[in-house]
């Protein structure tokens, strides 16, 4: 679907010059996390065997492979990979087997976009076959351009252009007296995950719904355009999900159950997550038309793309009409699941995934990082024949489906989630995957972890480790602390990967990774996202691949052998506790903003700046904000700030220790449920399905996450009394994580007081 | 030329909700600075009368008659113009001559731009005549798109893409790899004046220059071109100077002296105004092309424009052929200089200024001012006609050659400067005027003045004083500090008009004034600058020109009738202490990025963040930054406060004194010299006709001011042991100010306790 930001690694846990002090011993090897030193050398041994494994040129051939024909959910050749992916995976010693779903997944029947007035254009809504790139003239077996989970409809309106459709720009519309009420809305790409955009457009009125990639974002105002460069050509259209997927992922029809045979399914107009007005992408040549024909206000500096026109708001003489149907049929889902089971504890699981659907032949996303998976794969395969036993049950996942609404990954969790809250004690997640930069996301409770790995993974264009370029990279961006902290910290995550359901449905500590930064494209979601386009302008060589191959195996491994899981939760104290700063911050602002506003509006300012030619209506007063009471938040902080450093301090004696394996899986059962204890039962405020405490994707941002998502997002919708409830929440959780984490400690204490026996 | 930045106006002494609490006298009657009550009184009286008789129809008739055809110095319009204008002022009751001056002023003798590989393309470089425009298709007048002051020149040479072409932008291109030295650069409009980009171009070794407007600048991004619109249409282009004038202004042969007859001058290769490389402006229909052609790496966002094109650094295959020579003759310039005679205090000028030059046809520049002007002047000459004799002698003036180097004011302040010294007490200036909001800057002694003036003349629009709705659009552009300083602040003066010579060459206490902020346009020094756009596009009913008129007028009556020059010099101590708080602060965060800088250096990040399919090389380091001692600035900072302190203790008396005029009359002689004495004999680093310590145009700005520039750009260059030697340059010049003003209190005192004799 998508590559979150990716940001971050491991730090050295002194700075890089003092680290040259230290004895030659300890510099060759570090502690590893989770392991008793006897059991980290042997680790360290396989691990490096594991990380010599992977090639390039094997990573090529499978994305050449994958991506010959479309294949997306319910395509011939979706199945077709599906059905490969699992013979490979046999071939490498595992068990595998496709797990199917049956899910509503709407495909395109009618798709009709012309302007009726002031002048007649029909959009051509289709991309142009390249003869530079073989795979984009199969045309029969492409996904025409459209979005999924849009609705029906066949409207003839007036169009208004709302710039990137997020609330703040209705609000603009609103003081320049235009009304979306009745019109069909034309939003850009780009400033909020492209669901939001019909979403606020349907809250304000509108009928209807046109995206458009303008070229300033990712066309020639980037850079050449494919085939010539890596960027978006003229008829690209990026295709995809409009689903309220902030609500809830997965099966529009199975909220919280598997799609399987004989679920009770809600009916289609019960569905709340299907969009209610029609929505369709369109490429910026369709799009400059439209625009260009508009009329009304001219549209501000920060609205203006790269199209050689004057962008105003409209609407004027500007009609459009949208006629949209689709099969609304159900489509069968093949997920690829494959195991390869934990000698010692075999009912922990450590799950690995990346989905295998594409919008249309889809190299880079996802083929880019399933290749990597399946290397991993491949790899592990080879160490067990060598005699290296995981003590986890490994799961590797190809998921389908992911596209249109994570839905391989959802269904399969809802279908297994009581399992998955006994068994699951990691999920490491990957999708498209590029040249530069090594980021990570997820659980802080495992950024320690992370950054140890991070240190051990070499980048294949500095030599160095790939912590050395993430923490480069964010002392080049001004962020000083990256310099002297000495875990590099990472990402908070919101949506947009498999890792959604795992981690902010039934809560397993979980990690996304991924390589990027250095290439940009223009192909997302569109037919030029083809092997010919990765194998010119991305990771060419795939050595960002093995990188990635490596580094997610070395934590597969690493978590599978661990004597105890590798969580730390210092950095998810003060982690957490940075956020409340932010919210305290937050709410200062905001009242300051709304007693600046009131004060502004009161003194009649607005009234005195206005130009009679180009009218503005004054905004309206707002009610005061209210002081909030965050001492539950600080106080649950404190408490799990000493029950870190208790659970640090029982930690301390592991290495040399050793402790019985039946005391340290008593650990072990409390340390994975360190996310669960952070979901709350009844879920965020108007979406019960997304339970964790600190991380949501935001009700008005998509993908972008907000952290401690019920107090930010009612403190950003003025939602004072909810502010205040949601405060009072979190710090549950927040008590209930330090209570944990307290227990873990006092077992892991117990468990190496014991090692009197060696 | 151009109109500078114009903000600000008066604030009342009270917060607007406090002015009611006041008894009714005083709110109608506030005191009027510079006059005892009776005079005050009288005064208001003929100022009423004033302010009646400006009529929107004559400023539009004379604009008519004004931009019938073009108007630039040497042309016979522009000598019919100043002839027509000295028969105005005589109608009017005022003795008016014509004050000739012979300047260099080069005009285009051959203009050749093409474009000679990878294809030919030849430049239009010529305006497109509007039908519905009249003024368009006078040709043979026309002066054809130039820079004046560019070198002769024939060079063929690779093209680069220099952005703003200011000194950071080539930072970014050494970064890149990329030299200019031997290329012919291409710049856009903006970012500075454009005479710094091919003097920063020619000190990178530059062989040529071409400038363009951007149509995202103000063009066909902004709105609609003319003639649909106010905005710059595509064959458009910006003529303008490129003389070196941040060094000197005025006719580069005969710096600090007249050119009169006889005045000796220079040889031409001696003059160091004149830029070294041909230059030439061009549109943006030109400039497509070129831009086109360039390969090389991608430009950054912040260097893209509007053009549907992919913006690249350059070189690579595009070679250019610029061939200009000019015609470099000695040309004719006519002041119009009127005079109305001061009754009691002759020999104390009050100066009003305004060019009458264009361009080509100039309506909005200089026109839309210069009918206020000529207003003024009319309806002061109906109020002598009453009996009301101005205590000053009042001199008009309409310069010629404003736009090639602001010849007409420079060579008469030159010419004339020893008697100005003597007698100049206020210089007023306006150039173009337009619809919105009042605009003030210059000395910061007459901040109260301007204030109190502000109070008194009504906005078109709002029908409130001009001053609330200054003060409103500082509120709501976040200037809190609007809503309770008791004066708005006015801004300090860089460059760009005729005010330039009174204030920082002899030091005349000096006003600019001006309306704008509600109209844009892309007319700019073209031909379409015109009558019928001005009347189409901007102060249509030229209601803010009889506002400008009102407001220009009103100043000039009261500082001829003070009984005591207007200065008050606490706001000018409070704001020379916040520019030595502007200035340690910027101290601090050079050291502070010089550090930074190195440290990055030194640790190697910037190899770690190399990509190396866009190699960039890492920056160098720099010295560090020494501590600057700041105290004598701090010290004489607070000298002023106090002296200036004692002035308004002084000056509370003043009211209700019948202090004698013989007595007065020292205390005049004393305030007018207040900017004098903040000159510094031996001027600016560099540049030593630019003589005022607090204000000056930017050596790499152009237009934009540099307030302390001594300092602030010998910091700005890491020059730090200029620095400090210009610190106490500056502090010795505040420390003549406040000893001026302690005696001008001391004076003052003695006066009004002399008032004895009714």
């Amino acid at each position: 679907m998508s590559r979150p930001t990716l940001r971050a690694a491991r730090a050295l846990a002194l700075p890089v010059a003092l680290l040259f002090l230290l004895p030659a011993a300890t510099r060759d090897e570090p502690p590893l996390r989770g392991f008793t030193t006897a059991g980290a050398k042997v680790q360290r041994e396989w691990e490096g065997k594991f990380r010599a494994i992977p090639e390039p040129a094997r990573m090529r051939e499978a994305m050449r492979r994958l991506t010959l024909r479309p294949h997306h959910l319910g395509s011939a050749y979706g199945r077709d990979n599906a059905e490969w992916l699992r013979a490979q995976f046999e071939s490498y010693g595992w068990q595998a087997t496709i797990e199917r779903f049956d899910v509503l997944f709407p495909t395109p029947v009618t798709r009709v976009l012309e302007m009726v007035a002031p002048t007649r254009f029909t959009a051509r809504i289709d991309e142009q076959v390249l003869k530079e790139d073989p795979t984009t003239n199969q045309k029969s077996e492409q996904l025409p351009t459209y979005n999924a989970y849009s609705a029906d409809g066949d409207v003839t309106a007036p169009l208004v252009y709302v710039n990137y459709g997020v609330p703040a720009d209705y609000e603009l519309l609103e003081r320049n007296g235009v009304s979306v009420r009745g019109a069909i809305v034309i939003a850009r790409y780009g400033g909020s995950w492209r669901g939001i955009k019909p979403k606020v457009a349907y809250e304000h009125g509108a009928v209807g719904a046109l995206i458009y990639s303008d070229p300033q974002d990712d066309g020639f105002g980037q850079g050449d355009v494919y085939p010539a460069g890596p960027f978006r050509p003229r008829d690209g259209v990026q295709r995809g999900s409009v689903m309220d997927m902030p609500t809830y992922p997965g099966d529009p029809l199975t909220p919280d159950i598997g799609a399987v045979p004989g679920a009770k399914r809600l009916d289609r107009q019960d569905a709340v997550t299907i969009m209610k007005i029609p929505v369709m992408p369109i490429s910026y040549a369709d799009a400059q038309p439209l625009l260009a024909a508009l009329t009304g206000p001219v549209a501000p500096a920060s609205w203006r793309g790269g199209l050689p026109i004057t962008y105003r708001f409209g609407p004027g003489a500007a009609k459009v009409h949208l006629k949209l149907t689709f099969d609304w049929s159900l489509k069968p889902l093949y997920n690829v699941i494959a195991k390869l089971p934990g000698s010692a504890r075999p009912d922990e699981w450590v799950i690995r995934g990346n989905h295998h659907d594409g919008w249309v032949n889809g190299a880079e996303d996802p083929i880019s990082g399933l290749v990597a998976e399946l290397e991993e794969a491949r790899a592990l395969g080879e160490l067990y024949r060598q005699g290296w036993r995981p003590k986890r049950t490994l799961v590797y996942a190809a998921w389908d489906g992911e596209e249109p609404a994570l839905l391989g990954s959802t269904e399969w969790v809802e279908q297994h989630q009581d399992e998955l809250r006994q068994k699951a004690v990691f999920y490491l997640n990957t999708d498209g995957n590029g040249r530069g930069f090594f980021g990570v996301a997820g659980s802080h409770s495992l950024e320690r972890f992370a950054n140890e790995v991070a240190r051990d993974i070499t980048d294949p264009e500095t030599h160095g480790p790939v912590i050395a370029r993430s923490r480069a990279q964010r002392v080049v961006g001004g962020d000083k602390e990256a310099r002297t902290r000495g875990d590099l910290r990472i990402d908070a995550l919101g949506s947009g990967s498999d890792f959604t359901p795992f981690l902010q449905h039934i809560g397993v500590p979980t990690l996304n990774i991924g390589f990027g930064g250095e290439d940009d494209g223009g192909i997302y979601h569109s037919i030029y996202d083809s092997f010919a386009w990765y194998t010119h302008w991305s990771d060419t060589s795939f050595v960002f691949g093995r990188a990635l191959a490596q580094a997610a195996g070395t934590m597969v491994m690493r978590v599978a052998g661990a004597d105890v899981l590798p969580e730390e939760f210092g950095n998810l104290s003060e982690t957490a506790r940075g956020y409340v700063t932010e919210l305290k911050a937050l709410r200062e602002k905001t009242a300051a903003d709304i007693a600046e506003l009131n004060r502004q509006v009161a003194d009649g300012v607005f009234g005195l700046v206005n130009d009679p030619r180009r009218p503005l209506a004054a905004p309206r007063a707002q009610a005061p904000a209210p002081v909030l009471n965050f001492a539950p938040l600080e106080n649950a902080s404190i408490a799990l700030d000493s029950a870190a450093a208790q659970f640090e301090t029982a930690y301390g004696a592991l290495p040399a220790s050793n402790a019985s394996a039946a005391m340290l899986a008593e650990v072990n059962a409390l340390i994975r449920q360190s996310d669960q204890v952070l979901l709350m039962p009844d879920g965020l405020p108007r979406r019960p399905w997304y339970r964790h405490s600190l991380y949501a994707p935001g009700f008005y941002t998509g993908y972008g996450v907000k952290t401690m998502p019920g107090v930010r997002e009612a403190i950003e919708q003025k939602d004072w009394k909810l502010a205040d409830a949601e405060i009072q929440r979190i710090a549950a959780a927040l008590l209930r994580e330090s209570e944990l984490v307290a227990k873990a400690a006092a077992a892991l204490q117990r468990a190496v007081n014991s090692n009197a026996i060696p």
